[in-house]
């Protein structure tokens, strides 16, 4: 079983297939000094690096922010739109 | 089982777990329309991103690209150096 499995699971079978989608994982592993929570600044960075490149709709972007064992898991999810 | 499983997986639990990892993962779904591949010039810029907020020896960044079934996937991995 791969992380492939994992990435970008809600691969649709429609006619909206033709959209393109990307997605953007960033964890961060904390070390024991702790240090500045820049995950979030980082996302909006992230969003104008991606923008540079294709059309990003703020309303197809969703982001969503985990903790687990020591680790921080930024997850952001777009939907590009269609070309014209 | 989740992803976190996947991501980080070279914890270590010597005298260096006080360095603090970052993780890029960018998986692109490919569309049926093809479109320019601009993930390696995307992986530079995110780079650059990231060095704003946290120093990173470029020695310390490993870059893997793979292919599977549609998704083109970037995976950046940053050991980011000790504070002084």
């Amino acid at each position: 079983m791969s992380i492939f499995s994992y990435l970008l699971p809600k691969r649709q079978n429609t006619a909206t297939v033709a959209k393109e989608r990307l997605q953007i994982i960033v964890a961060r592993e904390r070390s024991v000094r702790g240090g500045p929570d820049y995950l979030p600044r980082l996302q909006e960075e992230l969003l104008a690096v991606v923008r540079k490149y294709v059309p990003v709709d703020p309303e197809a972007v969703s982001v969503q922010m985990d903790r687990e064992s020591g680790c921080e898991i930024l997850e952001l999810n777009i939907t590009l739109p269609e070309k014209d």
